[in-house]
């Protein structure tokens, strides 16, 4: 793409310029990798080393890393670094993606008492029920299913193939990625049984699912509507890919999941909380805000006080694990054994 | 919605009713958040305690709360109160819902040999490949995909964005959520090489998917034909979203798997089973007739008897985590240390 | 379908035939449930027993195998019966599935500046945007979703209901199965706070997703798009289902994952490697060539030797399971007892 002078991009970052303003960039990249034509920047002090030897034709850096970055050349020097590089990405993006064309895709669906902004635009192929709600400015992608009486906030961007179903609601300025489904039935039976044998008898989800502002939600990620109330996920949630959420859960404002984390039904989880990669939350227990979850752990009980909690089992070449986890299963026997030997110890003295 | 007479309320559950007959009902709700036009219910002890304060209208109990629900105000008194609390989000969904459209939607696509029941319903931008048929009064949702030769049962719903892939079937009265994919390739390759390397050889998956009748097949989950014979879902079988069977495998009836559980291929599962989130069962075993897996338990050999299996790591505070994870990579020679230690106490003795 | 000559099937799999070879084979099936109609294989010795025994009109089978399979009846010898087996099943879907319909369906929607090869095919509902490209022979599915400026190999094959997103590249004779998600936004937020407080500041995805040749991909698979670069997958790669491939990763060449396998930002995977179900590799790491991680195992940090790593934990009946994790949160206490009295017992000596 075109050029953009550095003293642009000081100007819209509000950071400290040290080198030439006339000089443009091209395009944004790590450090390795730059030429003169790319912005990079450093935020964690382990890739340092990386940045006497970078070519690239700026760096963003933080106050401490000023002296080294001036020594190397042009640097934009930010408060906060990372967060400088985010807000570029977000002009960027902005400035070199092509603009959704509002209005209704001839070859869309719009059942009749939709309301849809006249700022909106709805995408090809794609489906809006009767009572849904478009609001100004949002983008439905192509192939996107909108269900009755569901509700889509000001700006919010639903992309290619993502589900909203019935009665579900979604906030302002929210990304929903492709795949998704916004309000599938919760999982809810009741065990019946009679002369001929057992079965499960299915409870109707008669809740749906709230969604807050500033929300983003990953590919193929679910989120079950309500037994009777609705699933809520407060403002600013950001749910990675492959995410499960179980219905009536409460996620909290600003917490984030990463991908293929799965919380079971009726889990109430506070704000500013994390979860990594695979982890996964057991149903009717309460986590309370700052709480912070290693990746592929199982919290099975509440969590009452802010911290890192782990339960990772530490991966080993397959000998020595085939042999620590046959002892693993004798676990409870060893510690018996011990407690024996130690008692015949004392006895002896 | 309109109120409901709690006597017509009683007549539908066939439970007794204490209390005024002529009092109304416009919604169900849980016990703590239940206003005078609330009906609820009580089948889990522990929430007892809610009991004597909720404002609910009526609420549904089993004969051993019989009178404290009574001392509180009207009741419907039910054998199973929890069951009954099923029947009657059923018919409460079967009343507030707007009914499918009979016949096919200008805007889907149907080859030429579909067969399609006069009393079925296809949605909008839904296709449905040649000789695939739809039986009577199936529901069919928009921007479903059928393929060649599938074959829908009587009164089964297909949520918008299903894929029922060619040559898959399922019985009647099933119900599958959005993005669900039933009959994509099995995963199978065969090894080759030759000087230039080595490469895995795609094996077609030349077997199908079979599904019984009133099985639930959650949002995003996939179930994958078989490579020479059908992957097979019996009767009354409920999976969650995200859910991963694999070819070959074999779900006996009445089987529930909550959300993100994964069955590998030629599995062989019981009837009356169920497995907790997360939960992974690995390939080519066989599980019996009433297993019950704990969530986020991995089962990596047959089980032949009856019961509770659980295999989760605890989870506990990141340094306490970190401390006994170390430990564990070296429990093999702890043992060994320990054995040792008994051999010396009897040599002094 | 009809009738094959074993001589036909001989000549196919360049094996040698001992037996009739006029005969004829209508399907493909395994051992046991074989009939005079059936040609099946002997791969894995673990199922010899039930070669004696089998139906099938003709077996499969390696040298090793050829006294004991010509001992039952016709058989065809390969050098390499379960590749065989592999080609025979390609050679069968070839002959017995309709060809696709080359041109574009009249529902689809291909926006102007896509460039749709003669030979290749856009079913119906389809979508391909602007300035997208779709090569020779290649057959886009009904419902299909391909974004601007994507590409498309020749004879790569997108299953129904694929997301390939803008600027995202597949190479030639690729799968991609029902619901998978190619280039959603990779996961990457700045942490930023105000007075007002805490929240996530979006990090536009500026790069994207380049997929090699002969790659297969997993129905509702998820390959995000990088940040600034690409996320890749070299030629050959296999992935199951309910995969998740975060941003910035590297997939080398034939490297195989199985279901619900999730990979964290920024991993390096060499070639040839394979993950079993559920595995999760973290972010930030690198895994050499010809490494095979077990099921359900977490690789927490980078592997430089090739091999089998596993991290499972064993699962038992509920109660043992109790027990033995009650002490794995001690494990650490139970080391120190031991060290304490193995200094006892050497102040005794």
């Amino acid at each position: 793409m075109a050029g953009v002078r550095l003293g642009e991009l000081g100007a819209l970052l509000g950071g400290e310029l040290v080198g030439d303003a006339e000089l443009t960039v091209s395009r944004i990249g790590p450090l390795d990798s730059a030429d003169a034509q790319t912005i990079s920047f450093l935020s964690n002090p382990r890739y340092q080393a990386q940045l006497a030897s970078s070519k690239a034709g700026c760096v963003i850096v933080g106050p401490a890393m000023r002296e080294a970055a001036v020594a190397r050349g042009p640097a934009l020097v930010c408060a906060d670094p990372y967060l400088a590089f985010a807000r570029l990405t977000q002009w960027w993006a902005a400035r070199s993606r092509r603009a959704p064309v509002v209005g209704v895709h001839p070859s869309a669906v719009v059942e009749e008492g939709a309301r849809i902004h006249a700022t909106a635009s709805i995408g090809a192929l794609a489906f809006v029920a009767a009572g849904a709600e478009v609001g100004a400015g949002a983008v439905i992608g192509p192939q996107v299913h909108i269900g009755a009486d569901a509700a889509v906030g000001e700006g919010t961007l639903l992309k290619p193939r993502v589900v909203l179903s019935e009665g579900c609601r979604i906030g302002a300025r929210g990304i929903v990625h492709s795949g998704a489904v916004i309000g599938a039935d919760g999982f809810g039976f009741a065990p019946a049984r009679n002369e001929a044998g057992a079965w499960w008898e299915k409870i109707e989800q008669l809740g749906g699912v709230r969604i807050g502002d500033d929300v983003e939600i990953g590919a193929n990620t679910c989120i079950d509507r309500g037994a009777l109330e609705d699933t809520v996920l407060e403002d600013g949630v950001k749910l990675d890919n492959l995410v499960q959420i179980g219905h009536n859960v409460h996620v909290g404002a600003h917490t984030a999941f990463a991908g293929c984390v799965g919380v079971a039904g009726s889990a109430r989880i506070g704000r500013h909380c994390t979860a990594g990669g695979g982890a996964i939350i057991l149903g009717h227990l309460e986590i309370c805000d700052h709480v912070h979850i290693t990746a592929a752990t199982v919290i099975s009980r509440s969590i009452h006080k802010p911290g890192q909690y782990s339960g990772m089992f530490p991966f080993d070449d397959n000998a020595s694990w085939e042999k620590n986890a046959a002892t693993l299963r004798q676990l409870h026997t060893l510690r018996e054994r011990l407690r024996a030997m130690e008692k015949a110890l004392e006895n002896k003295t």
